[in-house]
């Protein structure tokens, strides 16, 4: 191996740049399409089959995933669902009952949201964790866009600006997968959730504190307090002891039955105890017929659906994809968007309001041992039996036994932890977080969520202003160039100045890899005759980013300075070649490597300048 | 030099990645600062010089750049600096005239805006090429931003507010250039403004040419072509006869001159000639006292001021860079921010409205010879004398003279070969192009800009939500490792699969590079064993990044291959130890070159497969 290596090294013409004919549009084109729109190329064990029969069922399968799980399923799979179903149901109730009073609409759409959509869910649905459900923070954030007036004033045109926003989401959400925009979900960073989440959770919690303490004069104090605590400590306990998550996920249910239970053994509305009120019997009635596309509203209601619709994408692709990480398993951020968008479309039509994969009730699902997502239509079928037969029960539930189970699900969304974590790791992942956390909490939620994805964003374009730079050196008994700074053993050439480049060089940072390049070069203490451009990590370059690498070409051809690029990579070769980059520069200026560069350079020195 | 090689890769362990502990928040938050802010080091050789009155010395050059120049300045520049002044004021009678009929106020405005920004610019401004005066695009977005109407029926405020607005523009442009923020103007790219100049040129020229038809009733239709075609003419041959660039740089001023004989001596106005008006004698009136802030019109002055800014400080600063690279000169963006700004807000105390270093202008005085920004304030001398003794004699200007002088300085501004070229080379760059032109050409100027600006955004953030990864093979008889697809030749290793990840990993792309590197591993057709993952080019990571790789780590491990990471630069590597990434990973899968990984991996694979 030497032997080739001490060959190659001396005569490095034998191994330059592949100066081949760029590809032609057409193909890098669908390339790029391919990568932006398609990087999991799911279509690809589809296309591959040879029968047609088979083709069209792995299609069908593809679409609509229960068909690719159901035919598989048997009757120990079953036994999981069915526990974990159970389970979720008793969450569904009082997360329905209390994030409805959340969105100010009738108590008894939040149970009617817990009936149509998991069937939808379970049919279009690829992952096997989910459990679907309402969500606080939308709810919350539904309420706030049309406004405490509207609601209390004329609460039938609130409900049916609602469904439509639903209906507006479900378009939204599934025209997103459909045109496989999932990397508009992209930008809504972790660390966005988090803040955004803690945010929300924040405000809710102080909204709920009001409702408590509007309710002292009439109630015991010690009753809401020791209610309180005792869902704080099971969820305390849940965290030491695994096993007693059934407390935790029970709880809720438990808080309603009681609290129901002695409303009417003490006849509490009597007595002043606020309870949810009338809940009718029977399954959800169509809404269709109750859609309003009002002109003098839809403004509203877009900016409803579209942002409760990227929120709750966000969080239910997030929370699917984390649980689906801990068994090993994949999911689709694309077909989540569909089975989303299909879930709300449908719901709009029935009496529901927006719907996702809720934090919580997903993880409950997930600790009750869920295998598919037919523990979805568990919870359609027993919320089926509640509507139709207990619901009018539930006209007892204490409001402040809501507030309770609704301040213990938002103690859980602060996540403290991740938020230090954030601050020690990344300061700017931390300012996101708190400039989503602060803003929802001291602005509005909008504004929160806008001004963190603007910061995301401009971390993103910052990113790109000002790509990193270094300067190499030669890692001692090597052929290896790293950075100096951080391998201060490695050593400079006398004559030459190695940098490399960060990626892109484009027309966003062009003037700043220029004043890069002259200054380092202005800070060697010794005159140097060849700067070596590293363009290895240099994944693309445009007209501006090529004419400014021309111009320090010219700036250091008046100073007796050859500038020499190396490693040019497939894009950014392909582009020097159609701009007519290669032949300015000069093809016997580029190499493969920093070695090769090197040897070529001190042959060049000694060729050109005779020794004396 | 083969011995050294052959014992480091028999023992790649003596030179392994370099786990120092990371720097505080405090050096790399500085030097990320630096980096953003002052790319160039402006301060260095101040704050190198020890001697206190030199340093304050230099000081006030760096800060007032006509005490560094004045004092070298000798007979000899000055003798060229006359010849260009006079040739520019030669432009910016007839173009400060023009420019004002198209902002719609009084003609006189524009030869004031001549007068005092020249002398302005000369004391602050850095670049030595650069002639001041009034652009056509910023004039008509100016008329455009407060309408029409208002010019009509409320001259007097709309001049106000013209005022009002070159003050924002200027407070505007220095703060810019104070807090560094040259970093926006950065993202006009060269594609947007080659575009947004081409369709202002299409709707200017729309609208002169509307001009002209409507007066060809009342004058020679001979006359009006052919005047335009001597300019036209004069334009293409100054292309092909460089020295005849007088004559297109005379052509102008000739045209008002003659122009105006023509029109006193067969008395125009009389026979129908529409002409300039009533020009009076004198200098600059003030007009501090006429700046409004009335709220309600506010918005709008705000609007134009920034909006002007932003687009005069990107023509300006392109302009004069580009001239100064021609002559092996640098011009500082940030300085000549403060200039501008300066200029302006001087400007809008002194009867001037928006100016800037218009191309035409810039050229000429180019072309002429200009040493030092003295031809400034030579122009500014003579627009003294102009406006002192000979304005009223321009009062009998032709309209249609100066629409021909319009037209004829548009049609120089439609680039169509930097429009085919950048078609032919980045299609891209070619849409941002388009999108700023037709934009321009048939929606309203700022749309235009905001889309092309948008698409520039967009493809900023596509890079780096799609940041390119390859797979590697090792490029044969050789230790170096390329794209497989760039080098056919290059071998791939049975039971490995080397991939290079694009720059950055973060929020924006971590699902598409956890599916990308999925998809690579998919695709291959053996088994492998062992992911190696080349972070060479990757210059920074976030949380969400790095939890990624974490869970592509668990992915494969249920599958049995083994994830190695290969050269994490000191960014990167900073942030995995602060966030206990190295340990996760084990520091024993972390290599510094490829080639030591693939050693590494074989020993390994011995190691723990006893042979048969």
């Amino acid at each position: 191996m030497e032997n080739t290596i001490t060959s190659s090294t001396s005569s490095p013409k034998g191994r330059g740049v592949n100066f081949a004919t760029p590809r032609g549009f057409g193909s890098k084109f669908k390339t790029k399409c391919k990568e932006t729109f398609f990087p999991d190329d799911p279509f690809k064990p589809i296309s591959q089959e040879p029968n047609r029969l088979l083709k069209t069922k792995k299609l069908l399968e593809y679409f609509v995933p229960i068909f690719e799980w159901l035919p598989k399923y048997d009757m120990q799979k079953l036994k999981y669902d069915v526990l974990a179903g159970i389970t979720i149901t008793s969450l569904a109730v009082p997360q329905g009952i209390s994030y409805a009073k959340l969105a100010s609409i009738p108590p008894i759409i939040g149970l009617y949201s817990s009936f149509v959509p998991p069937f939808v869910y379970a049919v279009f649905g690829s992952s096997n964790n989910l459990a679907v459900g309402t969500v606080a923070a939308c709810s919350l954030l539904i309420a706030e866009t049309f406004g405490e007036e509207m609601s209390k004033n004329e609460p039938e045109l609130y409900l049916h600006l609602i469904f439509t926003a639903t209906l507006i989401t479900g378009l939204f959400q599934f025209a997103m997968g459909f045109l496989r925009l999932g990397i508009l979900v992209d930008f809504l960073s972790h660390s966005t959730i988090t803040g955004f989440m803690g945010g929300t959770a924040i405000i809710i919690l102080l909204q709920q504190l009001k409702g408590i303490f509007g309710l002292v004069h009439f109630t015991h104090k010690t009753d809401v307090v020791s209610v309180l605590h005792s869902i704080l400590d099971n969820r305390a306990e849940k965290q030491k002891y695994p096993k007693l998550f059934w407390v935790s996920a029970m709880g809720p249910m438990v808080v309603v039955v009681v609290g129901c239970v002695v409303a009417y053994l003490v006849k509490g509305t009597a007595h002043g105890i606020a309870t949810v009120g009338p809940l009718k019997k029977g399954l959800n009635p169509p809404s269709i017929q109750l859609l309003n596309f009002d002109s003098k509203y839809l403004g509203m209601v877009f900016k409803a659906g579209i942002v409760t619709g990227l929120i709750a994408l966000a969080e239910g692709i997030a929370i699917g994809r984390s649980f689906a990480v801990m068994k090993n398993e994949q999911t689709d951020g694309n077909k989540e968007m569909i089975a989303f968008g299909l879930m709300n479309v449908i719901g709009s039509f029935t009496s529901c309001y927006l719907t996702t994969g809720p934090f919580s009730k997903t993880a409950v699902n997930y600790n009750a041992g869920t295998k598919t997502p037919m523990s979805n239509v568990v919870m359609g079928v027993c919320m089926m039996l509640i509507l139709l037969f207990l619901a009018p029960l539930f006209s007892y539930t204490p409001l402040v036994g809501l507030s309770a189970i609704i301040m213990s699900a938002m103690l859980g969304l602060i996540n403290y932890e991740e938020m230090y974590h954030l601050f020690k790791v990344d300061k700017f992942d931390f300012l996101v977080c708190m400039s989503a956390f602060f803003g929802v909490s001291f602005l509005s939620m909008d504004y929160g969520l806008i001004i963190s994805v603007g910061f995301s964003i401009v971390r993103a374009l910052l990113y790109v202003a000002r790509p990193s730079t270094c300067k190499l050196g030669r890692i001692p008994n090597s052929v290896m160039f790293r950075d100096i700074e951080q391998y201060p053993a490695s050593e400079e050439m006398l004559g030459y100045i190695i940098l490399q480049l960060g990626s892109p060089v484009f027309f966003a940072n062009s003037t700043y890899v220029r004043e890069r390049i002259l200054r380092w070069i202005r800070d060697e203490p010794e005159a140097i005759e060849f700067l070596l451009l590293d363009l290895s990590g240099v994944s693309t370059i445009d007209m501006t980013g090529m004419e400014t690498l021309l111009e320090v070409q010219r700036i250091l051809g008046s100073k007796s300075i050859k500038m020499v690029i190396i490693n040019p990579r497939f894009e950014v070769l392909e582009k020097m070649m159609l701009a007519h980059f290669v032949d300015k520069i000069g093809k016997e200026y580029m190499f493969l490597s920093i070695d090769d560069a090197v040897q070529a350079c001190r042959f060049n020195l000694t060729t050109t300048k005779p020794e004396p």
